[in-house]
């Protein structure tokens, strides 16, 4: 997507180096960091240089495939193996990660040398960023059906391209009716304690060139009680087979209001968000960030301003579960599905076909 | 209540002068300010250096006292008219603005002189400011059949002292429980774009050694499906005929999320907060403050720190209007009323009698 005028994805291979944008100087600031060894690569998504779903896991085949490049030809296996479990386990949500890392892995796994080890991880973590890419474009045509002239749609945190390797989800949906001139209108919410809405969405919006609103999240109540939303539309970060939906906290509020005032809810994630072995939406592991993210804010610079007195306890849960039965729908690159594991399942069957 | 051990109410009168709590200070700085002049009050209100229902209300009765007490002896009618004017006019939606107002220029009207018109403009005055601390008082008391050993009560925004002349009202009833060894836990809201949960409301129940936890206002819904939660409290700024109230922004949503978790959603009032004469919540004036609260946040010294693209449009409005039908009792000084005109014309006849 556009930056500046200019294409921009959001994470790359550039020869033996993995390149990104620092998501975390957004909007103040718009830099590429680099990274020439797996280590730094997990310091972004565990720091949220990098953050986002499909970024997250995408980045996280770049990490092993870099691994592979930097492994030494002695015990170049366990170094590997090594690599994998540190990415694994920088952060605990989006299943998107262990996808990726599992990916790679598997595509070495039979490889007889280091070298075809190189060449299989660069070539697999490279499918990987494209696919992520492609689908998040497929998304936006496929939601079109439910995307009217001058719609009003509302999302939360940031589905957008900066996200993933491009295009996004919810977002993406936004985009292509932007393109097909049906002059989509985004209602975004702050997204606190990160802020997401705030410092990622808006700046898409504005460098997209799509009209917006950005409202604190105490307000998206009052917005579907006295505003025309046509409908709501949000990331996942996992997709239990049921349909269950873990995504940013905030997003079963969203659900609850929607259906409360019979705004249709969907959910914009591609097939690599699904985890078929995770039965229901409470096997979902929810992620503990640091309270301090509750109790501060952070501003240009990096810096942090303290909003609560010394002594306050906080509770930083960063994501929630929206159950399946709030959700009108699922957009993937494949079609759009009920929250249903027989739906779902199809879904993977005529992947697999 | 307690400051650093020592009682303090947050507006007082002392001579010819309005002494109150910079509460835009809190949680950084415990300062006491005052006003000589009834338009240094005035800008009080304005700017939220006193904010909350009954806070405002008592804060404007006395900016009427003092206007009395300046007024000069030629054209002293117009002076003090114009005074309460100007009061009138500092915030839309807190019912008890008007209604201090209007009481304390009730009871002035009928003096000959301007002598006797500032010793009833000051009995007023303080008759509005002690009412407001007792019923504050009491309705703590009544709440207490809701309220089991070792219960957990959310909260919303600061309905606690700072947002009365004393004991506040959602606050009051927490208090009261603490007294009577029940041991309440708070889960407390950071209610942006203010951030009066965490600002205020810690700072308040850390005083009072309340337990309690601040959470990100998208983590309500998360909270009230994964934890025991007993009971919601929250305070109102105007409470309409049929039971329809209007409390600052997010309160609606809250509503919602305890209905959908069949959490008992009570609010807490003094009678100074119903309008007889607003048939029902359509017709509450809902203030729209500036977007500079949602596009910044203000941290210590008063410094805003911007958290979106300097391009970004943000809509604030700071209220919203729970229909009745998601409440389950209003707790007043006179007891708990269920929302409907019934009832709440029932409190007012008692009243008279």
């Amino acid at each position: 997507m556009r930056v500046n005028g200019r294409h921009y994805g959001t994470v790359w291979l550039d020869g033996k180096k993995v390149r990104a944008i620092n998501q975390r100087l957004l909007p103040y600031q718009f830099k590429i960091v680099t990274a020439r060894r797996y280590t730094e690569v997990a310091q972004w998504i565990k720091t949220m240089a990098v953050r986002g779903a499909g970024c997250i896991g995408v980045t996280a085949g770049l990490g092993v495939a870099l691994a592979c490049l930097n492994a030494p030809s002695k015990n170049y296996k366990s170094y590997i193996a090594r690599a994998a479990q540190v990415i694994l386990k920088t952060r605990p949500t989006a299943v998107n990660l262990s996808y990726a890392v599992t990916r790679v892995m598997g595509a070495v796994r039979l490889c007889d040398d280091l070298r075809s080890m190189r060449r299989e991880a660069v070539k697999t973590a490279i499918d990987i960023l494209k696919e992520d890419a492609e689908a998040g474009r497929r998304i936006g045509e496929i939601a079109q059906p439910l995307i009217k002239q001058g719609a009003v749609i509302q999302t939360h945190c940031n589905a957008g391209w900066l996200a993933f390797a491009d295009w996004g989800t919810a977002l993406s949906c936004v985009y292509a009716a932007k393109r097909m001139g049906k002059n989509p209108f985004v209602i975004a919410t702050e997204t606190r304690p990160r802020s997401q809405g705030s410092k990622l969405t808006s700046w898409e919006l504005g460098q997209e060139k799509i009209p917006h609103v950005l409202i604190a999240d105490t307000a998206a109540g009052y917005y579907m009680k006295s505003k025309k939303i046509d409908l709501v539309i949000v990331g996942a970060d996992r997709i239990a087979r049921n349909g269950d939906v873990a995504n940013k906290i905030g997003t079963y509020t969203l659900a609850v209001l929607a259906r409360e005032h019979r705004i249709p809810f969907y959910v914009a994630a591609p097939l690599s968000t699904f985890d078929l072995d995770c039965a229901h939406g409470d096997k979902i592991p929810i992620e503990r960030r640091s309270p301090d993210e509750v109790l501060e804010v952070t501003g240009p610079g990096g810096q942090s301003v303290r909003i609560a007195p010394k002594t306050t306890v906080a509770d930083n849960p960063a994501f929630d579960v929206t159950p399946a039965r709030y959700i009108r729908g699922i957009i993937t690159e494949k079609g759009i599905v009920r929250p249903n594991s027989k739906e779902i399942g199809l879904l993977f069957r005529q992947k697999r076909s």
